[in-house]
């Protein structure tokens, strides 16, 4: 699908700051994508994809959930992690995006996972760096994306970690695997 | 087994400086067991055993992993997480503690996990904050665990997650499931 016609489909489905950075999200991944030789294309399409279910009704996620037998342990989480997965869905049933690293990483945007393709990383990154993310410690991590994708990566998970903790919010096991995965890459 | 008598026999297995720890350990473990209700003599047990594998040697601990089949994700991990469920194994094998209580609190009193009984609290909890321990921000968790066990609980395994991501160094994944399970435990 163009570039246009999808970010035309998605900007109805969320406020207009979400939309905002979702075109964020788009330009960075893009950026990523050509530095470090990956499908473009792909990139622009998860990247406005990614956040497609962000705003998604909490009880409808875990009936998509339910009803089409993802993950089980999501229903025991709240839409912070649900609009991943469930975004990965609407991508494939509403968008009819068949392209499974598309998908993956969609689903995996928010928790990382071990393991995770290029493309995945890509916007996971793009998502915690993208240009109107404010946070303490967001200029380190822009310049540790700019010199070595993985570095980049650990240092954002590491980072996405120790904020959850600091806020006292539950973790989702896949980013500990994510974060492990960097212990273990030579195992 | 005797006070006295256990404490000869772990004795020779560690340097002087964990012996200390050990006794510090066993002392806090007492306590916290009359003040929050638990078997002192259990407290005592395990805490004596709880570092019982702490300098065994990583080789031959992997060994007893495999050919006694403990849980195989072991195999992965350095003697941090290792000394915990082999020093179980030694408990069980050479001290012949039956008790699955005690087993478990000195199986799991590095790493945590979801559900966690009591003792295996306290012995958790007291080898974190027993006299000898001097790090930043250990006297905080110690007015916590003396108002409540569970708030205590909960504030220690965030701080051994806070410290394993600055220490950038891997996190096993029962403790996850231990700081998760404050979370959820009204589901």
């Amino acid at each position: 699908m163009e570039r246009n016609e999808l970010l035309e489909q998605i900007k109805p489905r969320m406020p207009e700051k979400r939309y905002i950075h979702t075109i964020g999200v788009m330009e960075t991944a893009i950026m990523l994508a050509e530095k470090y030789g990956e499908d473009v294309k792909a990139a622009e399409t998860a990247a406005i994809l990614h956040d497609v279910a962000k705003y998604a009704d909490e009880e409808w996620m875990k009936e998509i959930v339910k009803t089409h037998h993802l993950d089980a342990r999501l229903l025991n989480w709240g839409s912070e992690i649900l609009h991943g997965p469930v975004g990965a869905w609407i991508a494939e049933n509403e968008f009819h995006i068949q392209d499974e690293d598309i998908l993956n990483a969609i689903r995996f945007h928010t928790t990382g996972r071990a393991n995770m393709s290029k493309l995945e990383k890509i916007i996971f990154i793009a998502d915690m760096i993208e240009p109107n993310r404010k946070f303490d410690g967001v200029e380190k991590l822009r310049k540790k994306v700019e010199k070595d994708l993985d570095k980049g990566m650990r240092a954002c998970i590491r980072h996405s970690i120790a904020h959850l903790v600091d806020m006292k919010l539950p973790i989702f096991p896949d980013s500990i695997e994510c974060y492990n995965d960097y212990f273990f890459e030579e195992v």
